[in-house]
């Protein structure tokens, strides 16, 4: 990776002339002289954050949205993932025309902090070492990396995101700016998400990290430092996970009991049945993109999600005298953040008179439903953005 | 292992004495000159069977219950486990005036070919070539456990068991006796079960052999060639299954975000929460009592089983005629072998006029509920056994 500082003033003349518009993202170093103060008490200074833009930032600064992305996402949310050479991940979601109107909103995707695409995390070299952080990383919360997002538009001379939109771990960031930063967010769309990880979600997040940490590649967290990389374990945790972004009835649908390239079952431990063809693609494909330590980090701070721990575990008395709009989506097949967490969202809103849409989108396609083509979602997006954007005046 | 030959007339003697009631299990050798055709289409001859009885046969031998165990149990299904010194898994059960009464029923609990208790599997030794199996021990289905079952009974000279009963993966085994097996089996109770994997199930038990095979102390299923054993990949198989067979309910009362042994969060990758402590301590206590090939084949054994496909996939076909009285169980919480799979073989079985109660117990425990205390099926599968020992004239 390589931190680059960016010039404010060249950096505003770029965002005027729209030319952030393609190709790798922006880093930029932050905290030098402001350090980011993490929930653990430790401090980041400077780290990095990488970045990518879309759109063109209005002379009020008040047309921005902030798009965060889950667990193993990056900052390439639409056109093409230079690293990867594939499409970003939300491509129908965001850009001219679409629901997050890139001809109307200036639109920020940063990598999180922990992450492995830019943003500093514990493959990304430690400045007062010029080692690899590795373990010395500290472990983050989503809290953590929604600071370091303050700190970025900070850096941008945004004061007011005019939305804050994820799923999924996104939606915690949404939540957490919600909460912790809400003069700074007009509105807020948490997909797919909830207000903190219940113990199913931790224990299988736990299965997952103790799959990495067993492989002896993983090397104490230190396999910088060799040839080898915990390839097995990350791939074992990608599969328990990836089960649980699916529906029983999409497996079904799309697998059913079907036998991979055989006419019979062979009587062996080879993959047999398609599904298992396919759980071993997507273990084996994830580990030339993601980062095993960051894996652990990121999951770790999902774990520790809980937007109502700050205030006595009471989710109604973290949104009392909310200015936030909140628009509010789940799936009827997603079991993995289901549409009862979400409601428990709603109704705390409801409780403390907070303005709050709430969808729950039938769609049989599990907790991945987000990130697929959904038009209901898409629409709901649209219209509430919209309206809002109307009543601001943003055109 | 040792395994025994059982002269038939002493084991008839000894059954007629009810002396077979502590300690250590039977092990028979069975097949020596009537080889167990298997699904693959080998052969297995001889083979062990290791199984625990209670009670008595009666003269006419119409009392005989076979108890079908699930993936990781064995034939100590009440009394003390003398390899474990723990309780069997079934003591509320099974017992004298329990629902399963041992002063009035002759119960039989066979170790599931493949599995590690004694019976024939990977870890024992290939009569033919004097070395432990591995994995040259041929695959094998719940068809061909259930083949060596019927074999025991031959063996004891049972023509008709009066009624076969199993939960999970034993409740597989029930269902293959009630249809391939149909006139040696009066009344059938298939509790949390279904009637074929799913997707789901098969991802499941793939991320678990996943794990056991990526862990280097496997060795390519030869580690009783060395001094390792492969630990850390069974335990990781473990957590992963264990999740399934809990309620997010049940995880979220017993545990919830509960932190152990510690007043706040420790910002490391110990375990902070109770839940991952408790799946920790699963995964370790696991690999002490289970063979991780074991785990391969009977995961293996369970993902084949669809009792539809040799009837051109009509379940109703596979009950054509059936004779056997049924009796099956569902829990409300267990998401792993859900109702809806019970009611699909319920549907099949009134199609064809077949006698079956089915009961959907309300209990928030997810699909470990047929082990734990539930007063529930324990009087139902009471009120059943009684009800047809009553018009079969067994006192």
């Amino acid at each position: 990776m390589i931190t680059v500082e960016i010039n404010k003033e060249a950096m505003t003349e770029k965002l005027k002339n729209n030319i952030i518009d393609d190709g790798f993202a922006e880093v930029v170093l932050l905290g030098k002289d402001d350090p980011l103060r993490l929930s653990s008490g430790e401090e980041l200074s400077p780290f990095s954050v990488a970045y990518k833009c879309w759109g063109t930032l209005n002379d009020d600064k008040t047309n921005a949205i902030m798009i965060c992305h889950a667990l193993t996402g990056d900052q390439y949310a639409r056109g093409e993932n230079p690293i990867t050479g594939k499409e970003g991940w939300w491509p129908k979601l965001i850009g001219p025309g679409l629901a997050v109107d890139t001809d109307k909103y200036f639109v920020i995707c940063p990598n999180v902090l922990g992450s492995c695409s830019g943003s500093s995390g514990p493959k990304e070299i430690n400045p007062k070492t010029g080692e690899a952080y590795g373990l010395d990383f500290p472990v983050i919360t989503i809290a953590d990396m929604v600071g370091s997002q303050v700190k970025l538009i900070d850096h941008l001379g945004i004061d007011k995101l005019f939305s804050v939109i994820g799923g999924s771990m996104g939606g915690m960031q949404v939540m957490h700016w919600a909460v912790s930063h809400k003069e700074r967010v007009r509105t807020a769309i948490p997909i797919a998400s909830t207000w903190r990880h219940s113990a199913q979600n931790i224990a299988f997040h736990e299965v997952g990290r103790q799959a990495i940490m067993a492989d002896p590649n993983w090397h104490g967290g230190r396999y910088f430092e060799t040839e080898l990389r915990p390839h097995a374990g990350l791939s074992v945790a990608r599969m328990a996970a990836h089960i649980t972004y699916m529906s029983e009835g999409s497996l079904m649908a799309k697998f059913g009991r079907n036998l991979q390239d055989r006419e019979k079952l062979t009587f062996g431990f080879d993959a047999d049945f398609q599904v298992e063809s396919y759980l071993r693609h997507q273990g084996i494909s994830f580990v030339d993109r993601f980062d095993a330590n960051s894996y652990l980090y990121i999951t770790r701070a999902m774990d520790y999600y809980d937007i109502s721990a700050e205030f006595d575990g009471s989710l109604r008395r973290a949104f009392e005298n909310t200015p936030v709009k909140f628009c509010i989506m789940s799936f009827t097949s997603d079991w993995l953040y289901t549409t009862e967490e979400s409601r428990e969202i709603v109704r705390a809103l409801n409780a403390v008179g907070a303005q709050v849409s709430f969808v729950e989108i039938e769609m049989d396609k599990g907790h991945d439903s987000f990130l697929l083509d959904c038009p209901d979602m898409f629409k709901i997006v649209s219209g509430f953005l919209k309206a809002e954007a109307q009543l601001s005046g943003i055109k």
